[in-house]
């Protein structure tokens, strides 16, 4: 899709990281250190206060704002830009002990002792007006600071509260969603299965182990309540900032989900992003692990990019956490291999990055994540390694400054939703351990990738009317609407590609009657009649083009009603179809009716890339392992090639090109992990 | 053993499922659709009304029988015969709100929230009575009526509830147990270990994570009053039935254990079986596994069928719930592969099933198991593969009518005993990993399954006179009477197979003094000094009737004590017996020192067979992965040939034979997963 | 070390273990079998009243000590020694009904049922009365009595309760420790961090899985505490036997690790082993096993021994329990083979053991542990494997006598410190699955164990002063004066081995600034800049001393300041070193900057041993699997060679030697599992 260029809230590219003196107030030695240090690691931007409260506000009523007002004038004086955060995220043990409602009640319906982070109710009212006036503290004090530049709200939010308020808060949402009638929530449900039929609004509770957890109904209502609850305190949060500082930015920082590389999925961010102004996120991708090839972990890492990038329709993100070597929470915790670093880091700039944010800029003397990786080590000078790819990709930042406020332009949309995530995990049905809806997302993905082809990966009610491609792969839940829209776009000429276990339910789980894919069956073209699940190993061949491939975990039976078989399975004395293709006004819709090796997929989509006109302009052919990507303003297109491999690569360019650094170049060599961007003007 | 013919509860068999049409009354148009697929799909038995209680009472007090009356009525219609359930598997939600001393409370001592099913206390006044209560409405309302067949006492009884009621039960079970004695308490407990003695009743309660769990007599104890607190409520269940229908049998679904085919060991079912009139059973195996060859399972089910068959001496059981295709809640759930589905039920049949009933007629919309193999499957009609599976067996299964209340004559039986597998399972010893009986019994079973010689399996203290070989793989425990009674047997000349750790502790878990294998030792001529386990893959040899075996997992070094040995373990200066054989009056005892491969337990099993003249009259010789399997009414025996294999297989009959399709062959060819039936007069 | 030799409790070496005929009350001829018995097995120590609470004082404040009075008197008449327990490990139930604050209270803030053993509070004021109370009676009652020979207090002290009285306890614990100042505990524990400063003493609370688990100075204090308060509790024990029976020694039974044969680490045994007379441990490895060879296991009990003989001083301790066959609680439980039990025991006896005691001396009938291996079985008569194998022994001890009270002397220590093994697990770091310290520590002292080199194991703040070799892997955690006490030693002329992750934090778990290895730069002469963790099978090889070996799992990035490369890592442009060497003073410290493969260190401390003329006088090389160690008594040395192998060994001596059964030899031949003494006059 294409978007118009977004006015970016800094000149250039934003560079630097957590900032956490408040650590350190004890010694005053350490912060001077660092604004020594800050221009030698070529920084400019710091969030700072992510978890200041008790530092702020350390007895209830008492504020301390000396040192956060010094680290602001000190921010602003170097022209520095500050991110401040909200410190709801981790509040004092003061108010935990005067207010226990705030603390959170798990599942099981203990509530938890003060501890940790991130373990407040959503709900608490106490909770919710202690957040607002600190809030409205730091924005009265800040307002027109120089150094302000953009709201860091709380800090990852995640997880749910099952207390009496909550409670409360669930059923008075379920009134809403429900019309107040409890028939429809017994049928939405289908609550007449084990005779669970609610007659009362007070029989209803949230999912517990030791209570109901089995109604797939309830449970996605009310994961679908905890992102609205969120939002709702979310909201509580910025209210006190938008009047008072209602020029300023707001973000709050998203996270991606490990060790398998995708986005979070407690909250539907999709419907989150709505409120926010920026979309920022943290990235902590296990590089050099055992598990994939750094070619594979790659194509995943982008795949997460480009959906926080698709949230805001395009617009340029924060990479607002990463790390400039390792991590201390991996179970195997591996250093960035030299070069990693900056090559990552480019990554997150080439899918819609405007900043490369680190946790943390000073490695904490204590407690749990001493060990994390940050800009300046324990040993507190700049002669370190990390500290010196820190400083070298800042300046690399500062010579792509131009690239700012450019973002990506796609031909082709994946269809990747919180939702059905939510359904199929859910599900009890197929294969248990592993349904694997977002690896199959994924494998599509790379196909693209791969051949350097742009990619938005949006949710199934996005726009999608302007795309030349469209791929769902396992989209078992319809929500209203959504069958119709791609309907539409087939009708219009559009390419949509979808596979087994496709329009399996509405938005309620409720199973389609009349046969799969259900309202899909019309623009597909089959009937898919059941469903089997392989065992790991266990591989069905099929033939597709002169070539043969093997299908894997998951094998539909399906029938043609309309559709022609462009693959059929092996074997058996009645092939049924591997691969369909049906035709519906101006527009093509593929099903596949199992899960295929990646060779597959490369082979199926490069045909339909070079069909779509898709292919990369920059370059005749893209060695494995190597990323080809663009970001553009209208007027100039950056491309980036990254080599995400162990082997030296090279690429014959369409041409000749000018890179970044000014040199003109009709080849590019990359050495392992090398990178280099062209700048073009369009 | 051989039992009288029992007269079946309906002509022919039965062929059905579960039928849940309370899920769809607010879609008449689905139940008109049941009516009409019913017939095309040959079935003719229904149960009803299992997670009813919500649609007949949806208030307390107020009663909604109407849609009951309904399907009652079309079922009379039909002349079809409907299984009624009592509800009390799944109450509905006002009564645990308005009465929540029903939750039950888990060994954590927590109690459980309203949610998901099977979740009741068992001894809770309110829950018998209001039990009581709609359980007397529905046979008031429909003693008499043309439908009803039989009873369904509630569903898949299971679990324990730790409230103070039942704390109370326990204690008043254990006064009577031990004569109101703690001294005898004490004493059978050995609470002298660890300074348990209680010197108060009321220092007893149930077993608990945070309480006490390593007494195993305490254990044994607890469990011994789990069943007949379960008991205890299904008598209250069934009072007003017996009362009111005393001409209608009654049933409860037993249940198997997965993924391991077993019987379910949460209930004693050989003691819960005298309180039935039929046998009935859910049955689920997991074909086409990973873990087992096809014939493996095979056997392993059929000697589920086979216990379930010996619990009431021999008279035909139900298989009340099967799956047509699959089910969603293994791991990995497969499809039936064609022709396994008509395989697998015409084995139950084979072994003394008279119904072959599903659950669930209809795939439910919503909730928990709409992705559970079903006869109606979504699409709704029946042109779907496995709807016409189903009609086929269906229409088998009208042609084996006159099978319906014939029985298996058995003349070895197997012993096991479910408190010695709770006794087993809870000792501190060998191996705590895994130690084996089940899969122990499981292999010398086999043996005989593959010769086609039936088998009844049987608890010790069981009836054995009549048998001409007992098989007694590891009998751990002896209960008061039973080593007795084996000494008997073998004195009147039969023959007694035991194996290493048998005779080991008396009904309380106290070892017996003086020697292992205990009260067994006069029976067998052993003393079985230690006992050593293996790790898996370690194996020592032994030879026997000129050919070498593997022992492994578990091996005792035992002493002749009037036995001979007929083979000894390799290596050692002083090489230990290995297999004994010791003559007693009439009979010999065989006793096995260690675990052995399945290839010993076959050639030694063969001989026995051989000497007792066992060997299948109708077949030379069985190929692997057939099973032959002969039901008998005392006029006709019905012979099965089942071929639980990927191969066409072939078998030569002695002298010509007519089929249950009329044809006279002398020859048997069965194509995988292929079968045929061989009627003879007697 | 040098120790001076110590007076031993009794003459001779005490043989016997745990006798429990509380259990047989109610079968005397049992307890007569018992007296009838123990001088066949060559017995003459029994440990007693171990859990004999309930049979001494069945209801409150009534006492029953006749029978206790009756085994003391018996044992005196035989010249049997005993081990009077105090009764505290297992209270009767009685008393939990009577006091419920008593049971302790979990982390998760559950108070447990009554149950099992070892599960009471350790602050409870009323438990702590009744148990000075029972010690008090026990105390009066034998005080002057023949039999009675040492205290055994309570049974195997571990876990913690966490109750208010627990909690009130840590906080005035952490006032002291803190001096009253919340600021210098918030510093300590970097509070800062995720805002979890403390601003009243009534916030903290102990560590809980819902509450604070990630302060490692919470967590890491919480466990000192634990500690204390549990020696607190054993001083309230042992408050009347010091009065009334100030002559006898004192001890309490330490445990060991499994299934990886360590110490027990839920106590700073270093710290509690300053209260008590003697060192006392029960040991259960699990010979046989599949993960280890024989000879390996066989160095890792011995180097658990040399820490607990190393507790005090080098003073003899007592083998308080073992097993003379098997153990019932292992994964998989295999008996000893024949010749293991004596060798196991005698290795005891070379490492310091003036003791082999076990649990127990006859088999339980009933509860959890009837299957553990005892002297006498269930079968009770003496004519057995393993009553014979005791026997046996017992009469090698006799023989033995005269070795009772000599010690060790070692010139080698290895540092493995309770608090630093608490610090890096606990840590958030590097490998979250396995951070390796005792398998590395174990690693380094296998090298000198297969030479024969005799080893102290010493915690870090203990005396290194008279060592000529000492080595400290991985000390992560240097609390005050370590750094220094290390330095001046190898000034001093010491030698020193240290390894990466050394020098990283201090007693509160905060890192040292300015460089790692902290306080021991000047020492070793490099900084570590960075750790990467390598996943397992992943090696990186290095060169030194003309042969190529694999460093594993863990590899720093250091740099030299002031110590020269002896080995450098292969590969990479600017190869860095993996092992440094630093010339301090008068001594030599070494740096390994990796985990390295065994032949690694086997090769490496041969060439020290060498160097400083460390190697084993007696024999002029040890054959692989053969363990040599030497008792002496100032007068006489006892060395000792077993063959912890499966196959036969042979030693040259250095010159002619008397062994203890009286030959002469100059050559040592061992049997599989065989064992040689020899005396030689100092």
């Amino acid at each position: 899709m294409k978007y118009p260029p977004v006015h970016p809230t800094v000149e250039g590219m934003m560079h630097g990281g957590d900032y956490n003196p408040d650590q350190w107030l004890h010694m005053p030695e350490i912060i001077e250190e660092d604004f020594r240090l800050m221009p030698l690691a070529h920084c400019n931007t710091f969030s700072i206060n992510i978890f200041g409260w008790s530092a702020i506000e350390p007895e209830e009523g008492v504020y301390t704002f000396a040192w956060l007002d010094d680290i602001m004038d000190r921010l602003a004086e170097k022209g520095y830009h500050a991110i401040l955060a909200t410190p709801s995220g981790a509040r004092p043990a003061w108010l935990s002990k005067a207010y226990p409602e705030v603390l959170r009640v798990e599942a099981d319906r203990r509530r938890n002792l003060h501890g940790q982070r991130h373990n407040h109710c959503l709900t608490s009212p106490v909770y919710r007006q202690k957040v607002k006036q600190i809030n409205r503290k730091l924005a009265e004090r800040y307002k027109g600071h120089p150094a302000l530049k953009m709201w860091h709200i709380s800090n990852e939010y995640g997880g749910a509260c099952h207390c009496d308020y909550c409670q409360d808060a669930f059923r008075a949402w379920l009134k809403r969603r429900y019309d107040n009638r409890l028939d429809k929530l017994n049928a939405a449900w289908w609550t007449g299965f084990w005779s669970h039929t609610y007659t009362d609004w007070e029989q209803i509770e949230s999912p517990a182990p030791h209570g109901e957890s089995m109604i797939h109904g309830h449970n996605l209502d009310w994961k679908r309540f905890v992102t609205d609850q969120t939002i709702d305190f979310y909201r509580n949060e910025i209210e006190p900032l938008r009047e008072l500082t209602p020029e300023i930015k707001i973000t709050t920082n998203f996270m991606g989900n490990y060790p398998h590389m995708r986005p979070f999925l407690g909250l539907n961010y999709r419907k989150f992003a709505d409120e926010l102004d920026v979309i920022s996120w943290d990235s902590y991708p296990g590089w050099h692990g055992e598990k994939q090839s750094t070619e594979a972990l790659a194509s995943d890492v982008a795949f997460v990019h480009d959906i926080y990038r698709s949230l805001k329709g395009g617009q340029p993100f924060l990479l607002m956490e990463s790390t400039p070597s390792l991590v201390n929470w991996h179970d195997v915790n591996r250093a960035k291999k030299p070069g990693m670093h900056e090559l990552s880091s480019l990554q997150a700039v080439a899918h819609g990055a405007d900043a490369i944010l680190y946790f943390q800029w000073r490695k904490s003397r204590g407690s749990s994540e001493k060990f994390h990786g940050a800009v300046v080590d324990h040993v507190g000078h700049e002669h370190t390694r990390v500290f010196q790819e820190v400083a070298q990709l800042g300046r690399t930042l500062e010579q792509l400054a131009p690239v700012a406020g450019s973002t990506v332009e796609a031909d082709v949309a994946i269809i990747y939703d919180w939702e059905n995530q939510w359904a199929i995990d859910d599900a009890q049905a197929t294969n248990n351990i592993d349904k694997g809806y977002a690896s199959q997302v994924q494998s599509h993905y790379r196909s693209f990738w791969k051949h350097g082809v742009p990619v938005d990966v949006v949710s199934m009610n996005d726009d999608i009317s302007t795309c030349k491609i469209v791929v769902a792969p396992m989209l078992y839940m319809l929500k209203p609407g959504v069958a119709e829209q791609i309907e539409a776009y087939v009708k219009n000429g559009g390419t949509f590609i979808a596979t087994y276990w496709s329009g399996i339910v509405d938005e309620t789980d409720l199973c389609f009657l009349g046969g799969f894919p259900g309202p899909l069956k019309p623009v597909l073209g089959v009937w898919a009649e059941e469903i089997d699940s392989l065992y790991k190993h266990e591989t069905v061949p099929f033939t597709w083009n002169g070539d043969t491939y093997e299908a894997h975990s998951f094998i539909e039976r399906i029938h043609l009603k309309g559709a022609e078989t462009i693959a059929a399975f092996q074997g058996g004395s009645s092939p049924t179809p591997a691969v369909t293709k049906n035709r519906l006004g101006k527009g093509t819709a593929y099903y596949m009716a199992s899960a295929n090796e990646q060779r597959f997929y490369d082979a199926f989509y490069e045909l339909l890339i070079n069909e779509h006109g898709l292919a990369s302009p920059i370059a005749a052919s893209i060695p494995t392992g190597v990323s080809v990507q663009t970001r553009t303003n209208g007027e100039y297109a950056y491309t980036f090639f990254m080599n995400f491999s162990e082997y030296e690569k090279r690429l014959t360019l369409n041409g000749e090109k000018k890179t970044i650094h000014g040199e003109t170049i009709n080849q590019v060599t990359l050495r392992p992990y090398g990178w280099e961007v062209v700048v073009e003007a369009i």
